[in-house]
């Protein structure tokens, strides 16, 4: 097929360090190439890819030195991709919703992932508006907030098969890794590795707006000496930082969109312990890639007994579910079944239609 | 004419204290909808006009107290808009620069005016790829940073008759109103006030960006007995505030891109002393309105001798320039060349070819 992703411009595609949205279009991009579609990359111009780069800017927007408008270059994006439509089977927008005025418009099929959190002030009122959207969500969970828009499918993130390696022997910690928002509980993951007098080591950013809670409630709890504070971790520590702990400790409070940290521990090896929120209960196979855990004294016992968890069984869950290759098929599935009715149209003008299967499109299918 | 007004919505319309935009917005729809034309207006719900209002959010953003997101509200706006746009002759833009990907897909005639300085990064290189889209400067010098846009023309501010009443007699002092960020220069006008022994009145808005450059640098300078710090005037305080003025000084140091407060002060009879930036020279008619200066020197002399201008000379140019009925007309003829094409295929469907009077759309025309 003729595909075109539509990436975000803040980060580069993949990004250079943080940037969750593009890291994704990326893994997909060069796992629809290597199933042998013809893919074109909407991204910034530092972007890296074996796809067709359409460079909007020279840079990605959030360390461009002249501080460029997202609005004004978003704007550039989308009239790009509007105006060459009619070159794609599809065309895949990760760029949340500005397009959506302009898409209601757009011959082209084409689907939108939508990659935060959806239970954000007015995202439901957009999307009664914009039913006739199709829509992908990255769990099941996610979608809850928007029950009206038209959901296509779940599609799951995936990694590179060999992005991270296999690590069956693991050293003597836990690792915390992500943001140090309220909403990630830190605090309970120190609270589980004093428990267990285990070390805990700590891979994790400090925004600027979760400063104020970090220096108050944070900064006391990490002078223990059992607690390593490492600051943010970039993508070529990850794999030594993951999986060479004991387990990932994940002990979130909010409706987590997808966490995809929870599957890059399942390619080390590295089991999770996780509370159920979000995609936690879709992501997870309790007792298999770790354990969901519903208050702090199971989860002392469950990071007390995580060495009961086959590491081997982590990864081939990791290699059966949450591959780059799977995630782009079940991307490809959604596209055909959105592409169907002009293709069948195409071959129709091509004089096909005797042997063509000709089918519409039926509204939305359960992808998974 | 059928015409629809897309307002931003920051403000309402009018605005309740600041936003200069919702204010022309205002003052257009009214005077249309005064000479006999069928105005609708897109803007908050919290909104006042004879117009025919579509409310697109209960109130206006800026003070709305769930803090919505921008982005997503104007994408709703600019749906509303362009799924009724064929209910229009014409579709009059006052949002920036968001809508120009569905604007060049849209078959009813429309036209932007753009209301700010146009010197920022890379407007020129959005306005070379949107050069088919109709726009409107607010002064001939606003548009010199965008070389390559399509200008149909400049049309100047104005404001209701009766909005501000001619004062005659003058108290002792001058007035500033403004924001007071640095290329205001309420500096300058401190300065001036002081050589000439004149109180002066300061009508003006701290922004939170302009904190630090007021505290350091500006509140120093009002200590002395002369200064008086009003704070941010609102429209009721106005008439008074500029009309009991001798003088309005407008010492600014940047491209102005109209400069609301020449003219309000022209209604009060208020001369004006002004530097040569931005829309000055258009505005200004120096010798009659006040007096256009080039260094401090000069301007003191002005201000010294600012009892020379003749109030009424002041008002007389108000009421024949600035009046919001003539900011209609000419705006009027704007929407008129971009609609007439479409008219003239109105009239030859209704079978009127023989007498109907059929034009093309000629390209750029001056209106000025």
């Amino acid at each position: 097929m003729k595909i075109a992703q539509v990436a975000p411009l803040i980060e580069s595609v993949p990004p250079k360090a943080y940037g969750g949205t593009e890291r994704i279009v990326s893994y997909l991009t060069e796992a629809l190439v290597a199933q042998g579609h013809e893919v074109t990359l909407f991204a910034s111009g530092d972007s890296i890819t074996t796809a067709d780069l359409v460079p909007i800017i020279d840079r990605s927007l959030r360390t461009h030195p002249r501080r460029p408008d997202p609005v004004l270059w978003h704007t550039l994006l989308l009239d790009e991709v509007f105006s060459r439509a009619d070159e794609f089977d599809v065309i895949h927008f990760h760029v949340d919703t500005l397009h959506y005025p302009l898409a209601r418009h757009c011959a082209t099929p084409h689907v939108t992932t939508l990659h935060g959190r959806l239970d954000l002030p007015d995202l439901d009122l957009l999307h009664r508006r914009f039913q006739d959207l199709p829509l992908v969500s990255i769990s099941d969970r996610q979608r809850l907030p928007l029950p009206d828009a038209h959901w296509c499918g779940t599609v799951h993130h995936g990694l590179p098969l060999d992005l991270y390696t296999f690590q069956p022997q693991p050293q003597d910690y836990f690792a915390f890794v992500g943001r140090v928002s309220p909403e990630k509980r830190l605090d309970r993951a120190i609270e589980i590795a004093l428990a267990c007098d285990t070390p805990l080591k700590i891979g994790a950013k400090v925004d600027d707006n979760d400063r104020p809670y970090f220096d108050q409630y944070l900064r006391p709890l990490l002078e223990h000496p059992l607690i390593e504070f490492v600051g943010e971790i970039d993508q070529s520590q990850k794999n030594d930082f993951i999986g060479n702990a004991r387990a990932l400790l994940f002990p979130i409070d909010w409706p987590e969109p997808f966490g995809l940290v929870m599957i890059e521990a399942f390619a080390c090896g590295t089991p999770v312990i996780a509370y159920p929120c979000g995609s936690v209960p879709e992501v997870m196979q309790d007792g298999t890639t770790g354990r969901i855990v519903h208050d702090q004294a199971e989860a002392i016992a469950a990071a007390r007994d995580v060495g009961r968890i086959d590491r081997a069984a982590c990864r081939r869950v990791f290699e059966q579910r949450f591959t780059a290759t799977t995630m782009a098929q079940r991307y490809l599935q959604v596209y055909q079944m959105l592409a169907r009715p002009l293709l069948a149209h195409a071959a129709r003008s091509r004089g096909l239609t005797s042997t063509a299967r000709i089918e519409r499109y039926a509204g939305p299918v359960a992808l998974r």
